[in-house]
C-alpha cells in the first residue's frame, strides 16, 4: 500500500504484540513526521539490548551481569525464594514493596496445550538452590489460572519431599474493586480464603 | 524499575503514540525473549527510513523519491486535485479505488487552538499548482471534524476566485470521526456523493 520502507516499517512494527495494522501505520507516520522523536536512539537501543541483556544464573530474571540486582543485593533474605512466572511478575512484586526475599523465575507455566511440560520450565534450578537448606519457605506466585494453578500444585507435590514451607499468594477481590462485578471464581476463593477480623 | 537497557527500551517505546507503559513492557519483553523476532531488521528500518523517505515536491505526499509514485504515474488524471490533510489519508482513499486524480496533502487542518493557521499548511503550494488551467477540480477531503471543516470553507473561499470547480465529499461519513479510520464502503459513497460548495 505504501512505497518501500514505510511499508517495510509498518509490517516490522505490525509484529509486534497488541500492535495491529492501523497502531503500526500510526506509529510509523508519528517516526517519520516527528522532529523530535529520536530514531536513532530507539535503533541503537534495539540494536544493543538484546546482547547486552542477558537472565541472571541464578533466579532466570532479567540482568545486563552474570547475577541481577535482586540476587546481588546483600539485604535481600535468602531464606525466601517466591517462584514466578515470568520476569515481569518481579517487577509488579517489587512495586508493592512487600516482599524482601529473592525470586525464582521458571520462564513460564506448565501448559500441555502448548507443549510446556516442567522439563520446559526452570524447575531443575529452582531444586538446586533448595538443596543447601539455606531456604526457609517458597511462595508460589506463578499466575491464579489454569496453567499458573497447574504449576503451582506440581511444585508443591514437588516441594513436599523437601523440609521447606510452601505457600501460595491468596486469592481474593481485587482491593479497589466492586463486588458485584467479581467473577464466581473468585468470590468463591473470596469465600473459602475468609479470615477472622477484629 | 528495570535495569538498565531494559528500562531505556520501555521508555522509548512508552514514547510512540497509543503505547503506554504497560503495552511497552509487553513490547520489551517480546522483544527481549522472541527468538524469532528480527530485532536486527526494525533497527535497520528505523535507522533508514527516516534518511530514504522524503515529502513529494508537488504533493507533499511522503515519497522516496522526488516525487511520488501517484504524481509520476501517466494514468492519473491532472485535471481532479484531491485535497487532504495527511498522507495516511492518500492510503485511505487510494484503497477506495474510487479515485483516478492527483493529491495535494495539506499537511494538517487550521486549528487555532494547536497554533496552526493557513500560513503552516501548503496552501500557497496548491494555488501553484492551480495557476496554469490544467485542474478542473477541487475535491476538499479534508476529515469531518471541526478543524476538517474550517479548513474547508477557508479552501473553499479562496478557491471561488478561480474558474476551478471545488467540491466537498459527502456527509456519509461519520461527524467527529478521522477520515484514516472510515472503511472502505463509506469512504467510496462518500466520493460518490461529493457536492459543490461556495
Amino acid at each position: 500500500m505504501y512505497e518501500g520502507i514505510v511499508q517495510d516499517l509498518i509490517d516490522e512494527l505490525g509484529r509486534l504484540p497488541g500492535i495491529g495494522p492501523k497502531s503500526a501505520q500510526r506509529i510509523a507516520f508519528h517516526i517519520l513526521q516527528t522532529e523530535s522523536f529520536d530514531v536513532a536512539r530507539l535503533a541503537e537501543i534495539l540494536t544493543t539490548v538484546r546482547e547486552r541483556v542477558r537472565f541472571c544464573s541464578i533466579c532466570g530474571n532479567i540482568s545486563e551481569q552474570e547475577t541481577c540486582s535482586i540476587c546481588r543485593d546483600p539485604r535481600r533474605d535468602p531464606a525466601l525464594i517466591c517462584v514466578v512466572e515470568e520476569a515481569k511478575d518481579v517487577v509488579a512484586i517489587e512495586r508493592t514493596r512487600e516482599f524482601r526475599g529473592l525470586y525464582h523465575v521458571l520462564g513460564g507455566a506448565i501448559s500441555p496445550i502448548d507443549g510446556i511440560g516442567p522439563d520446559q520450565l526452570r524447575i531443575r534450578q529452582l531444586m538446586q538452590r533448595l538443596a543447601d537448606g539455606t531456604v526457609q519457605e517458597v511462595i508460589i506466585a506463578t499466575d491464579p489460572n489454569l496453567e499458573g494453578e497447574a504449576t503451582a500444585t506440581y511444585l508443591s507435590r514437588m516441594l513436599t519431599t523437601l523440609e521447606i514451607r510452601v505457600t501460595r499468594l491468596a486469592s481474593g477481590l481485587p482491593v479497589g474493586g466492586d463486588l458485584e462485578y467479581a467473577d464466581e471464581v473468585t468470590l468463591g476463593r473470596a469465600f473459602e480464603g475468609r479470615r477472622v477480623v477484629g
